[in-house]
């Protein structure tokens, strides 16, 4: 593969030759073929709506994740029907994306079928945002929500020591002829990435992020990273928090946040656990009556946006639109510390 | 019906007295007596767990909303089941209790064979909490969740006039032989009538709150109820508070928050729509092995609560133990309140 053009700090490429480029790690690093092209794909949609923490940079993370030997290369997923609006993929190990390939169509299936359905993804390794997955069900006009926790790193509101992952929550809804409405927001008050930006530029972090390993108040990044991060919105995001620990792990027969820190053993890989995914057809509540209804959606999104507030998504999709008709821009030094993991 | 003793500024009343005064109120204010008997229980539930402004006191605001016509009084409910999974209730314009109380079974025996199962509650009018609702499906042994916008008295992140209501999110969790793990939050910073009560006390409110009608941050307690109310957490409330919007107004075909505030039409009644509740059978994906897995979540409840922190609903918990040993305390000026209205 021809490497694209240098123009200084930053290197422009098409989305084609992230896409490649991705395979084409993730395939040194050991991952088998499928798992390389379902990985990659993730990494693309991240530089293509401008989440960078998602794109190439996660091959730095793949590369340590995969040398640990905390997930398993080549995979085979297993799909288990567990109750008529129920279904189950065992990831055996691997990569969290190609367990959703084959949960996906089932889901869908179950949805439209019983109207509601849910989809549980066991023992795969996730280090993606949880975006591209409730876009891929609005795509199939469900209504989707998806939950997972992660490492034990986030205390509870009140407490002294880390119990939930950053526990992010998705959810994401059709729009007819656009992009859908998504988020996907951590209940953790910041990325655990975020702290650690700022412990390497030696700055302080603002109050409410974390506290130190005897459970006080820090704006030191390093003590907070050593005791705890503390979740968004005080304690209604640590019930939001819990929420998730409960129905994206005991509820679905995974870890908690806490059982995926141990497994890791110090290892410091990408955390392992379960994932579970709810859609919603919105023809089974009102059959043909439901595109009224969806309209009535977009004029509350109308109005949201007519008084100058933003959508969760928007940032997301004008990058996406730029990407597309431009390419994306990659660091310079991004590339090069991909370049020498390549040796 | 005698009144219980006076003892100074408060009445110590038994749960039964409390329910034999809420029926008989309800009944004068023109309910029949399957919606008082329904709506009585809530308020039983609400004084007897510590939450006055969810007890007897809201038979000051149902007076007011029968009143002004905004409530059918005698509503038959109608269930529909509209897929495998789903059942809707149409309330026909009362109180969403006695829906619920239709819609319940159905639910629970779609969740059960199904695994997953929603109940849509359309056209009904809401005073009450959720957790009552999620809590009875929790002892059921499901796993529950429940969403209802209200009046659009909320701005989005970022914006200058209301879009959202309080839009609570309700989860519950059972527990094996104990009180299941139950929150039930505004996605609002605060309640509504918070601010009320900073406003007749001319007190100050805190910023974060509110914005003033140009929507500016206020502390001015008036200009907020005038402005708009904020979403707890900034934009990851926002984005939860639209979600709840949307799944719980157009996907069950039923009312936004600003619809509803609409149709209200300065009548100040209580909200008028619907409400979504998904209920979850931990056998569903577990079979019989769900067991050993609810015990890894009460592992971690165990690891909350040894550093100090509370679970959500650990003080309504401890009001209700005490509720049902001791009776609980109406303040006399309520009571009288009450009485006037009996007039």
């Amino acid at each position: 593969m021809t490497m694209p053009a240098d123009t200084g700090a930053s290197v422009t490429m098409t989305l084609d030759e992230v896409r490649a480029l991705a395979r084409t790690v993730l395939r040194r690093q050991g991952l088998n073929a499928r798992h390389a092209e379902a990985v990659a794909e993730t990494m693309v949609a991240g530089e293509r709506d401008g989440c960078a923490s998602h794109g190439l940079y996660r091959l730095l993370v793949s590369a340590h994740t995969i040398a640990s030997g905390n997930v398993v290369p080549d995979a085979e997923p297993v799909a288990t029907d567990t109750a008529p609006a129920l279904v189950r993929v065992d990831a055996k190990g691997g990569y969290a994306q190609l367990a959703f390939e084959l949960g996906k169509p089932l889901l869908v299936e179950k949805a439209r079928r019983c109207g509601i359905a849910a989809l549980a993804l066991n023992n795969c390794v996730h280090f993606a945002a949880l975006w591209p997955e409730v876009e891929a069900l609005c795509d199939e006009g469900l209504v989707a929500l998806a939950f997972t926790p992660s490492h034990a790193w986030v205390a509870p509101a009140g407490g002294t020591r880390p119990v939930f992952g950053t526990n992010p929550i998705a959810f994401g809804w059709p729009r007819p002829g656009r992009e859908p409405f998504v988020f996907d927001l951590a209940t953790s008050a910041v990325a655990r990435g975020e702290i650690e930006l700022h412990r390497r530029a030696g700055r302080a972090i603002p109050e409410g992020w974390g506290i130190d390993p005897e459970g006080r108040p820090t704006t030191d990044a390093a003590e907070a990273l050593a005791g705890a991060m503390l979740t968004f919105g005080g304690h209604k995001g640590s019930a939001l928090a819990a929420m998730v620990e409960l129905i994206a792990g005991p509820l679905i027969g995974d870890m908690t946040s806490r059982e995926s820190l141990a497994a890791d053993n110090g290892a410091k890989a990408s955390p392992l656990g379960g994932e579970l995914l709810i859609a919603i057809d919105p023809a089974g509540f009102l059959g043909a009556g439901a595109e009224e209804h969806i309209r009535r959606a977009e004029a509350m999104f109308d109005e949201i946006t007519s008084q100058g507030a933003r959508l969760p998504s928007q940032r997301r999709y004008e990058a996406r639109r730029r990407s597309v008709a431009e390419g994306v821009r990659i660091p310079r030094v991004l590339l090069d510390d991909i370049e020498r993991l390549r040796k």
